[in-house]
């Protein structure tokens, strides 16, 4: 069962294991609550993960910690497990679906893992986990439906009591719910006028449709650049404790999920994943009614890799009018990149691509000439575009 | 004069108006030393500069308080000066070139200075600054060149000291000189024998020449991306400490600055500016001589906008063949893309970009296909170009 000395003792356990990571002041990114994270993308692993397995590791019998553990995750869970098992001086294999990315494998077995890599998707790799667990005795660390687990993620909610007085509300991203349901129902025995507040992506509610119809469901597919809260199913644990505990769920889209991305970046110089922006993106939107409230938003991690931040980045420009892609209809007529360079120059926009295409001109022999730039906002796109409108370019 | 008392009462002083930001070990940034991080991007203004002009702020007489203060500044030192003014309750000038990016205009009017736009470069800026103080009274801040701005400086290493024993050196970037002289001073009158190591980039070695040929030189022009830092000339007071109390100062060039931004953001989770990540970027190559030892580098500011951040991480990717963009020779034949298309994709590379491009083909009848992709590293992109060599196409 659950107590709140269970999390009690979890936060002595984890003392000598994970970061104590502190609250900080928002500034800038909600404009009607005092806002402040609760940054678990600076956690060891990048994560909040580590804390409820290394609580789950710790609480194993000498007999179970000397055959070791085992997980299926190609994510924070994998590396939080490794973490945990290899302080704990134990042995941890990860199964890991032969497609995840080189980087995960490589930092999974950098924490001390051995990693076994399963032919197929996450389910495969699920299924060989099951069998593994059966056939070498390992203990299975579920990535959120465990009691132990739920304990070590409700540490946080101890951390931010011990940092912040006066706090009206905690704002959440869900998975399969165990960060939520640590957090709510230490928040709930301790002060249980703080309100708890969770936040899913559009592409994958399962834990928001399991309790708006009254019963577990399961999604039959996630879509979402937001992948650590990509759960196609809640626990039973998990699902009673948010039912009982958490006052509201609500959705965010992935376009509001890269521009909490992008706001933490730009006011915080901190990165999150998509899954850990999900709760600054429902405060950011409005999602609650936090007005004049001293709110805190849980960053739950940072494990986003550069080539999908990079995608984020070039996404929320885009949505700013901070980049612009022009497609511009050529006559064939000499000097007409020249003017068009001249006029964009002029208006302080900065080239940054250059195409020339082919296509359905009026006139044909034209074609279509595709500008890439920086701009400043779309009122600079706009000035832009009336320009070369006035001197006689046609925009597409 | 500089004291250490001034350094001590500057840390008194500002603990009401700055974070004090705590020490973070790296993992996986240094292989052969044991690297902390001071994280002042995630200081108040996002950089360490509202420590030096907040401290000078309030060591001012009423009467000096009475008219105001006035400083010149794009960039960190005039968001600082902005919110240390505002937060002693004065008024504050910032004269900025017109040419200034409306960002850095709103973020110093955010934090309640008045803006003076003045048409041209610093320069002119810098001169209408002068004026300015002469005509209305006002006190001029100067960014680094100020003993009361040097100690507020100084109480980074205070605070390193306060949370971390027995460290071996701090390693500090350089532009005028004002962060390392408040720091190196301190760290010489506690614990002479941490070393203090200065960096400056190559692109602007204004302190490295001066000390090395034992005098104040002044640079025709600075060019590099760490554009925090990029200062023509020392000051007098910060030449005379450097001198006198860094061990040592090296140069990094911006490719490493990149690679140091790219390795904050994926071991750290941080965004740092370039200026911010020179430290790092020369512990990353060994610039100094620290194997073993107990480092710590100062991550000076995180203030880089988004565009020129999604440039480094472009730079990175490509520097570390994580994105490649490949021309190919085509002949004039059907299927050709789709052969292509099929090679890379059962290679496993991601493909994010196709333009077909004329050009001086062998045959008449030729063209080049440029690709762009996504791939893991250099072993990938030399498995992805050999699979193609090996059905006949001509990369080139």
């Amino acid at each position: 069962m659950l107590s709140l000395d269970k999390v009690f003792n979890a936060q002595t356990v984890l003392k000598s294991i994970i970061r104590e990571t502190n609250v900080v002041r928002a500034y800038g990114i909600a404009t009607d609550c005092e806002l402040y994270l609760k940054p678990e993308n600076l956690q060891i692993t990048g994560s909040f993960k580590v804390r409820g397995s290394a609580y789950k590791i710790a609480m194993l019998s000498d007999e179970e910690k000397a055959k070791g553990v085992i997980a299926c995750s190609a994510g924070n869970h994998a590396q939080g497990v490794a973490l945990a098992a290899t302080k704990n001086g134990i042995k941890s294999l990860i199964c890991l679906p032969d497609t995840a990315p080189i980087s995960k494998v490589e930092a999974t077995k950098a924490f001390g893992a051995d990693v076994c890599l399963v032919e197929g998707c996450y389910d495969d790799a699920y299924q060989r986990a099951l069998e593994l667990k059966e056939i070498e005795g390992y203990t299975f660390v579920h990535p959120f439906d465990d009691e132990n687990v739920i304990a070590g993620q409700g540490t946080i909610a101890l951390e931010i009591f011990n940092e912040l007085d006066d706090i009206d509300a905690i704002v959440v991203p869900i998975g399969g719910g165990g960060l939520i349901s640590g957090i709510a129902y230490t928040v709930k025995q301790i002060r249980p006028s703080v309100k708890v507040y969770g936040v899913q992506v559009a592409g994958a509610p399962s834990m928001y449709n399991s309790v708006k119809n009254g019963g577990i469901e399961c999604l039959n597919s996630v879509s979402t650049i937001a992948d650590g809260i990509a759960v196609k199913k809640p626990g039973e644990n998990t699902y009673a404790l948010v039912k009982e505990y958490v006052d509201e769920i609500t959705l965010v889209t992935d376009d509001e999920v890269s521009s909490a991305i992008l706001a933490l970046i730009e006011k915080q110089k901190m990165i999150a994943e998509g899954a850990g922006a999900t709760a600054v993106a429902a405060v950011m939107t409005g999602k609650f009614d936090l007005k004049g409230k001293r709110v805190v938003a849980v960053v739950s991690g940072g494990n986003i890799d550069v080539t999908s931040l990079s995608r984020v980045i070039d996404r929320g420009l885009l949505n700013s009018g901070r980049s612009t892609s022009l497609l511009i209809e050529l006559i064939d007529k000499p000097g007409q990149l020249k003017d068009i360079s001249r006029i964009i120059a002029d208006c302080g926009g900065n080239v940054t691509g250059v195409h020339y295409e082919k296509g359905n001109t009026e006139s044909v022999n034209g074609c279509f000439l595709r500008i890439e730039m920086e701009t400043r906002d779309f009122k600079h796109v706009n000035l832009i575009m009336q320009t070369l409108r006035e001197e006689g370019f046609k925009i597409v």
